[in-house]
């Protein structure tokens, strides 16, 4: 399966919304992809099961089937939240991690700018988090052992050439087709010094690589210990265009860098591989929220936009996100976590009676 | 070596300034402690070496005369900050993170607050970080093979029951000294159920522990994973009272924290363990600023009221705390990254004054 646009007849978009808000999110999505109308190819949506709910029914956080018709069907997929068990559980791993895994998506791109006050002004955060998606403490190798002082656990942190340097290159190119074209790599090689010291080797060595030929040349670099980088982050969030990291620094400074923005509610991101692409928000299920209809759907939605825009359909990319920042900049339909009362469901018709 | 005051005729403490910055404001928490003049024992200041540049003169960063000094002579010690080589310099390792493991401090404790606008109001932020500090990534246990694609890294991650449950005491014993007397729990048990599940259940287990006998009983428990933790941490600060987690975490969630007071430059920390304790400013080496006197002395002077503390002397340790607060209050004597224009000198020289 390619990613060019023109030789899609049809867009098959898998849908997993998994647990908690994710269910109440999803649908908000997918009514603003419905507003593209014809400026899409024939769309279809095919449901799928996921999550730790499912898993509680039926003893499988993530069925084959969904994997299989995601491989097989489907040319992207938007993904909701999933829960994760107040206590350790038998048998349960997370799905969303095992997604990324399955589906080669190595990484996950999350935009997080704020919405200026109007269009011709810049917005005061505005930065991309890429995020190395299949590996680091993430691969999940973990062994208990009981010596002389007690249990002792023990997990494996891999680090591969392979999956930096592809991470790595996302990063060259999304720094590319920005204004700012800096690079931040994010590590901390100073206690780490081999398996950090290899990713922040071969992102570095991203503009040598051969059939680059200096395409990268017009792209600065720079790096920031994952410590410094969060407090910095805080402190002057303007230093940073694209930073790069390691799949757990990643997860945490996406959700640093969501704290600027007012909430995680509004963070969307994508999973993305050669062949395939998955949205969702960053934000969780949030089970003390879910239920109410007061989800903050925009994560969601501008996560399919991004979809859409990694699919070749910038157009219509931009229409759900100028959609989106028109709602927020108006501030008169906003959810409780952005300081409104507006319910999700009102908040998706605004958004899509903009699109 | 005991912690007990009354045992002390005189007080020895080993100083550390090792590299950068470390040399500028050590000088400073040396002249807080002499200002507290006959309310100590006869102190006594032993001059030890340590640092990247002392490794780069000989090969060693932190020499065996050091370590011996501390653990035969010393009561207590001062560390200043260490540099991190901008490349993999073969045979380098970190001083301090091989110091908190020789030494066996296996807490790093590090209070971070803001100073209220009058001594009678409450601080906005006022929170502990209570960090594990001797074991996970930081055993650094790394290899590298080459396999079909590439360099592959890998790090071993330890969490021992033993080391949890120490630093876990710690905790609990730092919140029932506080007023709030809260701890939550850090970690990432959805993605590392065995080694971050063994960190959660020892310490939420500490109450339930032979011997305490339901002294913990006032103290409320709550857990956050690390990445919303820190993105809470930033939206609700208010939430937190103690924070424990395991070493990396920690490492980030300190400066996440020391973010939100204004300054790294304002955050104390004490390494601490059953018989030793080391005080250490949160901050790095700094060497884009080092050697202009424009380095800010307050999170070492504040270490140093720590350290005092820690070793039964609280009398003294307020007297530098609240002089270090008026300092801050009166916002005439601040060095530049708190907006100011004194040097490090005027400052300790202004909060020697009010001691
Ligand atoms: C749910 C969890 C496994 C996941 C992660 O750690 O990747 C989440 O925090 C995220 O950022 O997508
Ligand atoms: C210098 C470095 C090894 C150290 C750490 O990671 O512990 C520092 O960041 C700290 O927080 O004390």
């Amino acid at each position: 399966r390619s990613m060019a646009t023109s030789s899609r007849q049809s867009l098959k978009i898998g849908m997993i919304p998994a647990d908690g808000i994710g269910r109440e999110v999803l649908p908000g999505a997918k009514a603003a992809i419905q507003a593209l109308g014809s400026s899409l190819p024939k769309t279809e949506f095919i449901d799928l099961l996921a999550g730790f709910e499912y898993f509680t029914k039926t003893g499988t956080a993530l069925p084959q089937e969904t994997v299989e018709v995601l491989k097989n069907e489907c040319d992207c997929a938007l993904f909701g939240a999933v829960s994760s068990p107040s206590r350790k559980v038998v048998g349960y791993s997370s799905p969303i991690v095992a997604l990324r895994k399955k589906m080669d998506l190595y990484a996950n791109i999350r935009p997080v700018s704020s919405v200026a006050p109007s269009p011709e002004e810049k917005p005061q955060v505005d930065l991309v988090v890429i995020r190395e998606n299949t590996e680091c403490l993430y691969v999940k190798q973990e062994t208990q052992t009981v010596g002389e002082n007690g249990k002792e656990a023990r997990a494996t942190r891999l680090i591969t050439e392979r999956a930096s340097r592809r991470v790595g290159e996302m990063a060259f190119k999304t720094a590319l087709a920005r204004p700012r074209k800096h690079v931040t790599i994010i590590h901390k090689s100073n206690v780490l010094s081999i398996t950090d010291g290899l990713f922040r080797e071969t992102v570095r060595a991203v503009p040598t690589l051969p059939g680059v030929n200096g395409a990268y040349d017009s792209v600065t670099i720079a790096e920031q210990l994952v410590d410094s980088a969060v407090y910095r982050l805080f402190r002057e969030p303007h230093i940073y265009d694209v930073m790069v990291a390691p799949n757990l620094y990643g997860d945490i400074i996406s959700d640093a860098a969501a704290a600027l923005v007012g909430s995680l509610g509004l963070v969307p991101s994508i999973n993305a591989g050669d062949t395939f692409v998955m949205g969702e928000p960053v934000h969780g299920s949030a089970p003390d929220i879910a239920g109410q209809d007061i989800a903050n759907p925009l994560a969601a939605i501008r996560s399919a936009a991004l979809m859409l825009r990694h699919l070749g359909y910038g157009d219509g990319a931009d229409r759900i996100e100028n959609a989106v920042d028109e709602v927020i900049r108006e501030g008169r339909y906003l959810t409780p976590d952005l300081g409104g009362k507006s319910k999700t469901s009102e908040v998706v018709s605004e958004v899509v009676k903009r699109i």
